[in-house]
């Protein structure tokens, strides 16, 4: 089984070999061709977005995806969440010596395939290799930019008292997905991270109301009730949210029960928050629903004048509990 | 000693605590201030450059420098070869746990430091957080985006026969203070990394006779010897260098001697080549000499129509020595 070396990542023969070899044909594209020191292309004048995240996930694979399927579409959905059209995307490999090429390669693939399933391109990119020990496999860094069509402001600052909360689906299945991989759980098939693209989806929704949308987040580390909390204390405004609304699958709440995991604050890899204006959120429902990804998608809460900084959670029982961020850790590494 | 946990990479109330008490105070910006997973911004119609690069170098510290200097310089310095004036830089951290805050904070200082003497901004950014051995102290990622002015066309196609190969300076410097520190060898005070942002001097030469270069290259990993030989090979032309053009520090030179380092392979932090049109080649030299950065800087060689692909190196001695890329590493993890 061939490998990659030290001399993989020295910039001289064996570095051009990797990149000829291993990655060029995958992300083959007229941008990226050129191989030097970075990408250049025309823009339109307007506003866009910039954003980077790295991934360190462990183990590399888990049931529906692995690291790369994250590596593009975290960082296309963090554009997503800006408002913006994503256009372009970095790739920085940081590998470890002795990984086997395959593993490299079915990895490779997988963000091509994601790139074309978001339409964005893979422009420019680096490889670093480290010795055995120093990194467990392969970490990856993706950065990416987008434009952001006129008149669409996402921001914090628009978030008002009286706003609809909306979750675009089921929470906990990407976290427990790794988990159950890395603890050697053997879980229902049906459990399987819900990572995905959502900018298409996104887009549709900001296409008919866009004005509306105050704001978006994708609720990852932290999970949901972190970015509640977030949203509450940066907006200043209370919030209100129904616990019976909020999407659980029935193996995801089982492996939480045992394992004693809150799956307000799971990861989630392919779920967005909309905060908007309540005169459209039967028409982002209508819209979200149309979409795989958004078809369990429901109004989860409401921002408050009141009790700002608070999120409140009205449990099922009828109490109510204070969600405030995730604390300690339940799941590290989980992207 | 205050000591970085897995639980600052979750994504909850210990990140935001990382990210507010140790990342904000340095990194502070209008842009980085909303905490958005995304900055957003207002950009001109015209052509942009896009770059990224991981820095994992061993140790994180050296004489004259550090990682986060590497990591703000290597990106402002790859948007610069393509000829943008760097603007935005994004700032990616993968820290081990147990890695002490003091040395993060040393780190994050120097970044800012370097961001404000390149002019450009650090404006979004991600943390992750992994266990003990997964990673030797902490890794840094960065992307940046930049524009480019009109009249610049920076490309390996503009490269043609009877061209000049100026260099900014000495090479070796970054390698050897690295490898220094690495195996404990007590080299003279000299001996210091390169490492410095070459925008602002790259940019005094294109506004210059910018039209009147075709390319631009920092001969980092693989050295002067990998980066002649890729434009050799990618331009179609052949290289013609004078050895006796290059400068090597004598200190650089003697440990060359002693380890059996070639310099021209040796990686740069701080060094650009140029390939211009030989009707400005004073000019360009003269603007070099100007700054601190660029007095070393010397013609270092032609483009010829013949010997296509080919680098030949004219000796001190008077014979001819083909360069090709660099094959066995000769020093690993240098950035």
């Amino acid at each position: 089984m061939k490998r990659v070396r030290l001399v993989h990542g020295n910039g001289g023969r064996f570095s051009r070999e990797l990149t000829e070899q291993y990655i060029l044909p995958h992300f083959n594209n007229t941008l990226l061709a050129p191989l030097h020191d970075g990408a250049q292309f025309e823009v339109s004048k307007g506003r866009m977005a910039f954003t980077t995240d790295s991934y360190v996930v462990q183990p590399a694979f888990f049931p529906g995806g692995n690291i790369g399927k994250l590596a593009v579409c975290g960082t296309v959905n963090d554009l997503a969440m800006n408002g913006a059209v994503p256009q372009y995307i970095s790739c920085g490999l940081i590998l470890e010596e002795g990984l086997p090429f395959d593993t490299l390669d079915t990895i490779l693939a997988t963000m091509q395939d994601m790139a074309e399933r978001a339409n964005v391109q893979i422009v420019t990119g680096d490889t670093k290799v480290v010795q055995q020990g120093a990194v467990d496999g392969i970490y990856i860094n993706t950065a990416g930019i987008g434009y952001i069509p006129e008149g669409v402001m996402i921001s914090t600052d628009r978030v008002k008292a009286g706003m609809d909360i909306i979750l675009s689906g089921s929470v906990g299945d990407h976290a427990i997905s790794v988990m159950g991989t890395r603890f050697g759980l053997s879980l229902s098939d049906s459990i399987r991270t819900d990572c995905a693209p959502l900018n298409h989806m996104v887009q549709a929704v900001l296409q008919e109301v866009g004005s509306n949308v105050a704001l978006l987040r994708d609720p990852t580390r932290g999970g949901v009730g972190t970015v509640l909390k977030e949203i509450a204390d940066q907006a200043q405004v209370g919030i209100s949210v129904f616990e019976e609304a909020i999407v659980v699958h029935e193996e995801v709440q089982g492996v939480c029960d045992i394992l004693g995991y809150d799956p307000l604050y799971l990861a989630n890899e392919g779920k967005a928050l909309f905060v908007v204006n309540p005169e459209v959120t039967d028409t982002v429902l209508s819209i979200l629903h149309s979409f795989e990804e958004g078809k369990e998608a429901t109004l989860i809460g409401k921002t408050l004048a009141h009790n700002t900084g608070k999120v409140g959670l009205q449990t099922a029982l009828g109490g109510v509990r204070l969600l405030d961020m995730l604390g300690e850790d339940q799941v590290p590494r989980i992207c």
